[in-house]
């Protein structure tokens, strides 16, 4: 401990080692295993740029050895490389969308090389998994800040995080009282049954996600029926099928359109992989999509592409970005810094589902 | 404090108060603002059954008021409802393998009701970020098990983890010599290109993605080549094309391989995204998928449902439930308990992409 001076991290070596845990080893034990100062392992411990690559290592090995952690809270006390812990929280994993997004907070989090930051992961599946995070998160574990993915935060659930200090931010959800970046879902679902609209289609169906979570396309079914009204035409009930989420269910769903006595010439699913069902029931049925009835979705999925689905874009991975560069503001080391929500634009694909009735 | 026996909760209490992190109030401060005994403000945080809903909310409303938190180790030592840190490990999110194998992995962690792990997610998108993980986890972060999903761990990575005590499962890449759960992807191929070989087809092309992350599509690769060579048929390399990962890759494949003076006439797509962006080139050229020209994939995508692609399933979400209760076996309070790895099986779905040569 001696050939290096220890005043300038003085405060850092005491913290780190009063807070260590794991194995009980002190960070003495470690810079003694390595062969270095106290002062210096606390430095590589603690990534300092200025540690040669190789002494960083050894200590590195030391703590391995020792099974010395530095706890998250020591670090963030020490004032070096202090880790931030994010809790995110997504009712789906395996749908596009909430891998998307997350890809996009992962790089909003991470922009500008900061490796500081841990994601804590939360699957809630359903409204009692929800429940159960804003419940027991905050009092077992100390995260910083949470995002949540495309559902809505109740006002209780809001306070108990707000109480705790933990932030949060919202995304790819409804517009709610604190930061969050979404599109607007009405607005999508205009474009999409307005298309159809100006093709000249006056009995138009929907393909509507019946899944009570999914507030996006409610507002998307919303907008089907404004944007009829607008038109003049009248909504007819058995043109609004409500299909579970997915392309069996847009399947289904279209089977029951083209079974009615007068079918629509134009159908409007409230998701791209609802689309994509209904398009597979009409290729089915041998007619010609984009020809002899039109299909138009929402997402610009990959699956969109494939099919040559004509769709309403929303850009999933920024809303990402955009989220995790509100977090980083509202964690910025001097204080969070303003965050103004975000509603990002979606716009008309055009591809070769969609054209003028036959 | 007085009013309850503070003796069988006392070496509880005791961690508990020593290692509280957050603002620094003490277990004391909670349970007197609570207006209840330091053993029953402790019981109440840990979740202990025998605490009255009402007293719960109470503590923890007063933990929340005073910032008061009880670190994961305390608890650990605490011997109460201690919390486990499962580092997750990924390439790729928006990829639906990726997100449907860490919904069973979510599932098989938290089988028979446990809430107490926490998932700590790392997207690692390339070989940097992968070493960055190995290299910089251990020492930061008191994590219990590590499990990367869909690539290879090499020695140096692996021991470097168990020097650490962080036990570590594989799920959905290639057999290792530590627990791994997994399919045969050089059987998979070969159950794929049997399949077209079996109807007759004897110029068969091949769309393999030129990622040179996926292991698993180099294995179906591999079995391409095995499969004609045990058909007597010559591997013809103008027939064999890499793409990048993904629909367009695929569809721009395809092209070249209609491009041909002499084009195949069936396609083995080395996933089941890649076949969808060649059915899309076939469709668009006006051949008759299934009849003119087959398309095999792997994976039973949901994609694959819904272009009615014959293709080789695997089973990803429960390759992610199997890994979860391998951690669970590895982490048994009572010691790790033997895990074996696990090779899934593969089978062919027939659809409607594949049929006898024209």
């Amino acid at each position: 401990m001696a050939h290096e001076p220890p005043a300038p991290v003085g405060r850092r070596v005491a913290e780190e080692e009063r807070r260590a845990v794991g194995s009980g080893a002190s960070l003495d034990d470690v810079a003694r295993l390595a062969g270095v100062s106290a002062s210096t392992a606390s430095r590589a411990l603690n990534n300092h740029p200025q540690v040669a690559a190789a002494t960083r290592e050894r200590v590195l090995t030391a703590a391995a050895g020792l099974d010395y952690v530095v706890s998250p809270e020591a670090s963030r006390l020490a004032g070096g490389a202090s880790r931030t812990r994010v809790a995110v929280v997504v009712p789906h994993l395996s749908r596009w969308f909430f891998g998307r997004l997350l890809e996009g907070l992962e790089a909003g989090l991470r922009e500008g090389g900061d490796t500081a930051v841990d994601v804590l992961l939360f699957l809630v599946g359903d409204v009692a998994g929800r429940r159960a995070f804003f419940e027991h998160l905050p009092a077992r574990r100390r995260v910083d800040a949470a995002v949540v993915v495309g559902f809505e935060v109740d006002e209780a659930e809001r306070a108990r995080l707000e109480l705790l200090g933990v932030h949060i931010v919202s995304a790819g959800g409804p517009r709610e009282p604190f930061p969050s970046v979404t599109v607007d879902d009405h607005r999508a679902g205009r474009q999409a049954v307005d298309h159809l609209v100006h093709l000249g289609h006056r009995r138009i169906g929907l393909l509507a996600s019946q899944d009570p979570d999914d507030r996006g396309p409610d507002l998307r079914t919303a907008a089907y029926r404004d944007a009829l009204a607008d038109a003049g035409l009248d909504v007819d009930d058995e043109l609004v099928v409500r299909v579970p989420f997915g392309g069996p269910g847009g399947a289904d769903g279209m089977g029951r359109l083209l079974g009615l006595r007068h079918p629509p010439t134009a159908v409007f699913a409230s998701a791209d992989e609802i689309a994509a069902g209904a398009v597979r029931t009409l290729r089915r049925a041998g007619l010609r999509v984009g020809g002899e009835i039109s299909v138009i979705g929402v997402d610009d999925h990959p699956v969109a592409e494939m099919l040559d689905l004509t769709t309403v874009a929303q850009p999933v991975h920024e809303q990402g970005v955009v989220a995790g560069r509100m977090v980083r503001a509202l964690l910025e080391p001097g204080g969070p810094v303003p965050v103004a929500s975000q509603v990002l634009p979606t716009h008309l694909v055009l591809r070769g589902t969609t054209g003028p009735p036959p």
